[in-house]
């Protein structure tokens, strides 16, 4: 590709992206979904206007690891050390239910298959997709609602970002088991080494920016060496680890989260990734998906993948609940308000494609449930608070 | 390349041109000297850790549009208006006779040529490069001087802005010939026909962005669209006129400057320029330029290109603001503060290399002049204003 059709190619999809990430905002869906959308309509599936690229391949990436970067940013290490076991064991039910269901789900639709095979690790892969919450779109319902400094909106919030941590582990392993030399021992060795080195030389960086920011607080500084802390991260991770890039840009983003500027950062890191990065990823997405080579099989596997999706995690959260003590709609508030999808699901889709466990096609699964339960959350929340006596919410 | 390394490269690009920025501004020379030395390290000419690829070529191609859309953005149209005739002759004799002298030394290094042969248009491309001044040292040295608002300061920083439009058309001009199907007819034609179509788009272009600043200010909508639109109009412009894409840029830019949000704009830009893309345009300069292949011809040629590129300006502008009844050191003055060169000159620089009208050695000569002329001026226009007899400046 040449270096002047690259900027066609940005202008139509910023152009695309935005229009229709504000057209599916009226609709009252994610903007995400609006921006894959602007894609599968730019791309080979309808006008074929731009087409996927190694360079817009490329720019995609540096868009997840921003994405990941500042997810990892927006942590708050001493909240979460205060919410304690409760938004923890919800959090661990909430991933393990899903990713069991839906590695039986593949199956359910493919075939069984025994352990270490292709066709396992593919299966679980599907299950792997599932486990990440994107608390955006509930915490915006429960902050219009006022309910979300209630205990309830605090255990969903913190079980949402402890729910990211342990799926980005259960990624990590899922993905560290795809690499030519891996063995069970060895990938749980690997991963152990990198958390354990990520802990280490986190925290002599994070004493090291800290000292910095202090002396050069709000300067560009910041910012430049925190990215560039993601990008070598990210590739120290996948090289020398087998671990996927996008933990080293999340681990990255926990270690400067505590930072004093780790909001200027985020900052400095959204401008970068709404302007240019962000659409390029998320209209790349669509590109990838060319909806005419979509089959029957694969449509109603991605109506099951949807319901289990969003049912997986009602059971997985709400019965955890339960079980915790919430009474009557609560558990089921607590259930509901954790089974919304968002990006995280598509980065892992996404780098799933790339390590050859999912082929291009599943997208449109993960896509429907982004929208559905983007569209569902905030409608099922709504009602079942309607159904609360007055002044006896969160009994 | 394969994505994973991408992550590799832009953390070394990233960290090594802020370092060497932050040290070379420590050493007084502009900040963009560093990345490009950072490039030099960092590339083939030393340790050989990044090199040159398409993609790297891609995200550099988008640091200059942005960094010329945000030059259009900081035009002030209605500045211009004012300042009328004097900063417009200063202008045009300060672009006219560098052109000129710049072509004449080529020349004389490497043996006369006749109109229209392509050595002929090389010679005229290296007067190219020493038209545009970067006023932004001497701005900031009037202002540490508290001369900024006088009469001379506002001159010498209207001529500046004026002398970057005259520069571009030069510039489009020069790069039009190049075309394969050039002849001098049509590439004025083409070029009075994009600079039309830029003057009646713009205005519509112009409408509609007011209309929806209006309604929408300082909403993420204003930057996203400028951006595509700077993209957008860098495309048509070399591809439909066969006028240099950065021409578009700045016309994007000039287009959207008396917008309410036109320092909004700027800012978002900036933001993208100073993480990623500035610094890969920077450093990619110095992948590009190999100092073993250096031979003693292009040593010489650039002492004398930097020579002739400092005095031509002081000649150029200083006769001129005689001419216009500056007396004594002021006239000087003017061509002194007319001297420095940037980004402009390297960004012209880079658009021959790609156009085949440069070679890649050539760019010693420029980054030589815009770091002896960033640091010279200053400390004549110091030395200058210190001959003054007390509160008789700029009689």
């Amino acid at each position: 590709m040449d270096t002047l059709d690259i900027l066609r190619q940005l202008a139509i999809i910023i152009i695309a992206a935005k229009f229709f990430g504000l057209l599916a905002r009226k609709c009252k869906a994610p903007q995400v979904a609006g921006e894959i959308i602007a894609g599968l309509l730019i791309g080979p599936s309808l006008f074929n206007l731009v087409e996927s690229s190694d360079f817009l391949a490329g720019m995609a990436e540096i868009g997840v690891i921003i994405l990941m970067f500042t997810a990892g940013l927006e942590t708050n290490i001493s909240d979460l050390k205060k919410t304690g076991i409760k938004a923890t064991i919800i959090a661990c039910t909430g991933v393990f239910v899903p990713l069991l269901l839906g590695t039986l789900l593949y199956m359910v639709f493919y075939g069984f298959s025994s352990i270490g095979t292709e066709e396992f690790y593919k299966a679980i892969f599907i299950g792997t997709i599932l486990t990440a919450t994107s608390v955006s779109i509930t915490v915006s319902t429960l902050r219009e609602m006022g309910k979300l400094s209630g205990e309830l909106g605090q255990t969903i919030m913190s079980a949402a970002i402890i729910d990211d941590v342990i799926g980005i582990i259960v990624l990590t392993v899922v993905i560290g088991f795809k690499k030519p030399d891996s063995d069970v021992t060895g990938v749980l060795l690997r991963t152990l080494a990198f958390f354990a080195l990520a802990i280490v030389l986190g925290i002599i960086i994070y004493k090291l920016f800290k000292w910095y920011d202090n002396r050069h607080p709000h300067t560009r500084r910041i910012p430049i060496l925190g990215i560039a802390l993601a990008f070598g991260l990210s590739y120290v991770a996948d090289k020398y680890f087998g671990v996927a890039d996008i933990t080293g840009a999340y681990v990255a983003g926990v270690i400067l989260c505590s930072l004093r500027d780790s909001e200027y950062i985020t900052q400095k890191m959204d401008t970068n990734s709404y302007i240019i990065f962000g659409p390029v990823f998320f209209c790349s997405i669509g590109l990838q998906t060319n909806i005419r080579t979509l089959d029957m099989t694969i449509l109603w596997f991605s109506l099951a993948f949807v319901a289990v999706g969003l049912l997986s995690k009602v059971l997985g959260c709400g019965l955890a609940a339960r079980f915790l003590g919430y009474r009557g709609h609560n558990a089921l508030k607590v259930g509901v308000g954790m089974m919304t999808r968002g990006e995280v699901a598509l980065i892992v889709a996404q780098r799933g494609l790339k390590a050859g466990m999912l082929e291009p096609a599943y997208f449109t699964a993960v896509i429907l449930l982004i929208i559905i339960s983007s569209i569902l959350t905030p409608l099922l929340l709504k009602a079942l608070y309607a159904k609360d006596p007055p002044e006896q919410a969160e009994a």
